[in-house]
């Protein structure tokens, strides 16, 4: 039961797939008909992470022994849960009992949490195989950088502060992982390292046990590379919308386009894709319909700044009186309230997001799900930055459910993807569309590269 | 220099007052003036509470040894911070990395954290001595009730989920302690026991290392016996108002009175708090306005309850499927969401909420503060219930502060108390008024004291 949507190296006549490169939920299928051990599957994950964690750098903390108990320890189960067995990579702002939580903070290098963040030990009750703690910015938020390499162009950035479980994912060393988002730090790194994420409504998956920024805006996420294992994951946090399934079908969809009002600063990269990826929808039968927001909406982008600053003034305060020497100066500075953003700013930037749920809600009720950019390009060369949130942060603010759908190359020839979004509390229909649009986009790719290399004959 | 707005058994001529009976702000001058040493206040509290916790029955955890080994630290301690050896107490949901932090779930019996939450790090980073662990609701939400009895009448409930910290501090066994409210469980308790506290503006104070409940709702709040030392504990954690100070001055204020929309459920104390309250106003040459709240804020009730029972499901998740023999059956079926409140319901819960926030900051540019029931009246007899929050709620889903006045009497002569409310993030400037309302308030009672004793001869 191959994942048709599936991203995997489709080239040359077909070898034997290594259990590494194989999708969650194909990895599933074999490990419940006992044509693949648990084991097995790790133990690929890990000859992977030996060939390429050198490069990558997308690991705060493995341990293979650990691993591979766990793993002889879960196939002698009988008790097989929905994750039975299945790879994960946690981000290093996320607790785990058996593994240290640094944050990418000097201060918590001996950390040690008693317990599983929630959506660890959801993670764990369904059989999954917590592989390791991926490499994030400090806190999530900002300060230092991690390591990490983009696994697609080792000269650049995967993204962030997800950067390592964007990376591990997109490199095949772990089938899904665990990200984070307060302003774009799940869906961004999605699309620069070409693989499929979802950040789902705000609050349906328990924040407990995950470093706090900004309650408002903090929401757990999660990479994988298909549809498929993305929609395996809200099974397992029980996340349902109203009512049975809404039926879709692509040919008579209905999309909205929408530049939003930072258009002005998507490059060439994202132009291309997001005109691209209309081009193929309308060529599926889809209408696309471009859509303006209206006013209120440009001040989001500025809101989502002031909430995200303002609420890290609370929320860093306890390590600026504890841990002060080991917090970085950008971190010290929000505490301190440098930028001098006011109370009236904070509360403006509450209402004027709340207003702007009600309308985007209203505005929903026309369209079967919104495309929309991910990014302002491709990844950017080097790792002083892991880019810029700027086309996230007003879909963090809205709370509204998003997917990054892979599937375009920018002018370096690095991914791109483009976010699909729809209103608050409608994850599994926005999962039942992203699951065509990513067929229809992989289909385009596929003819592209057909072409491509028909050209070079 | 003795806390004017001070509680304390007032009646005959003056005996030296034991330590465990100041309030923070006096101790506080004491020890600086080293008439009194950490661990003198120390034994005076663990004293009162060998007296009289058998049947006060607030704490889930304390460890004198631990108390005073690190009172014995304080008083050698140089470095003293603005809460330098002043005890205080932690509800039991709140983490402690040197005690267990037991929800009151047996589930969390040996639970030991590894890190101080947030607001109890920068208590100690402030120099509190941190006392001991106070009982709670199950997870501060529903389930479990504490054995905690309410020291002015041991057949009544203290009021809840902040059980423990409200009967500790109103029984003099700790100056200061720690609640939470979600709907009513700070300020509704301190109206039963007769004390002050305060429920900040939502998320001023961090609420890392607090269990989840609702991340909408859920506040960190604490208990004193004098409104200084609520501003006390303002000050330990940054909460400031935008700009300098407004001006106030009680003979020329406006305070509007407010029945609220769920007025009907008041009883006979109540009404006579709020008649007796305004009337002290309008003696104190303040101009009282009754404050009928527009048609949404009818809906706010109902909304709270909304929020609070969706954003459960989420939060005891992992609990369900991790610990479910140890939830309590309330908490189960609010994961199965047995009540089958829709993600519509959710969604327009959310908006009602955001709507009345606007409108109710519009109100408040006309009033100094707000005057409202804190409760429905008397703390009720048994421990089946620890009341009910129906006069909370509304102000607990507006994000706005919350002070809770005592100083009334109801028909069983029990305590009810008065909450004063205003816009968000003016913390301050409520304490401010605050101050003078309690003073207003206190005189009224002491000349009600004399009349009393006057008829008696």
């Amino acid at each position: 039961m191959p994942d048709q949507n599936a991203e995997r190296n489709g080239d040359g006549p077909r070898a034997p797939v290594p259990p590494c490169r194989l999708t969650a939920s194909e990895a599933s299928v074999m490990i419940r008909a006992g044509t693949l051990s648990v084991e097995q599957l790790a133990r690929s994950c890990l000859e992977r992470i030996t060939q390429r964690d050198g490069e990558v750098r997308g690991w705060a903390f493995i341990d293979p022994d650990l691993i591979l108990d766990r793993a002889r320890e879960l196939d002698k189960t009988s008790d097989k849960g929905p994750l039975h067995g299945i790879p994960i990579g946690i981000k290093d702002v996320i607790d785990t009992d058996d593994m240290p939580t640094r944050h990418n903070s000097p201060s918590y290098y001996h950390h040690h949490p008693a317990l599983d963040a929630a959506c660890v030990m959801i993670l764990r009750a369904a059989g999954a195989l917590i592989f390791g703690k991926t490499e994030t910015v400090e806190f999530a938020a900002a300060g230092r950088q991690p390591l990490t390499r983009n696994p697609k162009n080792l000269d650049h950035t995967p993204g962030g502060s997800s950067s390592g479980s964007a990376a591990t994912v997109a490199d095949f060393q772990v089938p899904l992982s665990l990200g984070t988002q307060t302003g774009g730090s799940t869906i961004r790194a999605a699309s620069f390292c070409g693989i499929y994420a979802m950040k789902p409504t705000w609050n349906v998956v328990s924040r407990e046990g995950v470093k706090v920024q900004s309650l408002t805006l903090d929401t757990v996420g999660w990479y994988a590379r298909s549809v498929n294992d993305l929609a395996l994951l809200c099974d397992v946090y029980a996340i349902h919308d109203d009512g049975p399934a809404k039926p879709f079908e692509l040919s008579r969809a209905r999309i909205a386009v929408c530049e939003t009002p930072v258009w002005e600063h998507a490059d060439r990269s994202t132009h291309n894709a997001l005109e691209t990826g209309s081009e193929a929808l309308r060529a599926a039968g889809v209408e696309t319909v471009p859509l303006i927001l209206p006013p209120p909406f440009e001040e989001l982008s500025e809101a989502q700044v002031i909430i995200q600053s303002s609420e890290g003034r609370a929320a860093f305060l306890s390590e600026y009186r504890v841990n002060y020497s080991g917090l970085h100066p950008i971190l010290r500075e929000r505490v301190e309230n440098r930028e001098n953003i006011t109370r009236a700013a904070l509360r403006r930037a509450y209402d004027v997001a709340a207003q702007c749920r009600m309308i985007f809600e209203e505005i929903c009720t026309d369209f079967d799900a919104i495309l929309t950019p991910s990014a302002t390009g491709e990844a950017p060369a080097g790792f002083q930055s892991t880019g810029w949130d700027i086309f996230n942060r007003i879909w963090s603010l809205l709370h509204v459910p998003c997917i990054n759908l892979p599937g375009f190359r920018g002018v370096n020839d690095l991914p791109v993807g483009l976010t699909l979004t729809g209103p608050r509390f409608s994850d599994r229909h926005l999962l039942t569309v992203a699951n065509d649009v990513s067929r229809c986009f992989a289909a385009r790719q596929a003819s592209v590269a057909r072409s491509v290399s028909t050209c070079d004959k």
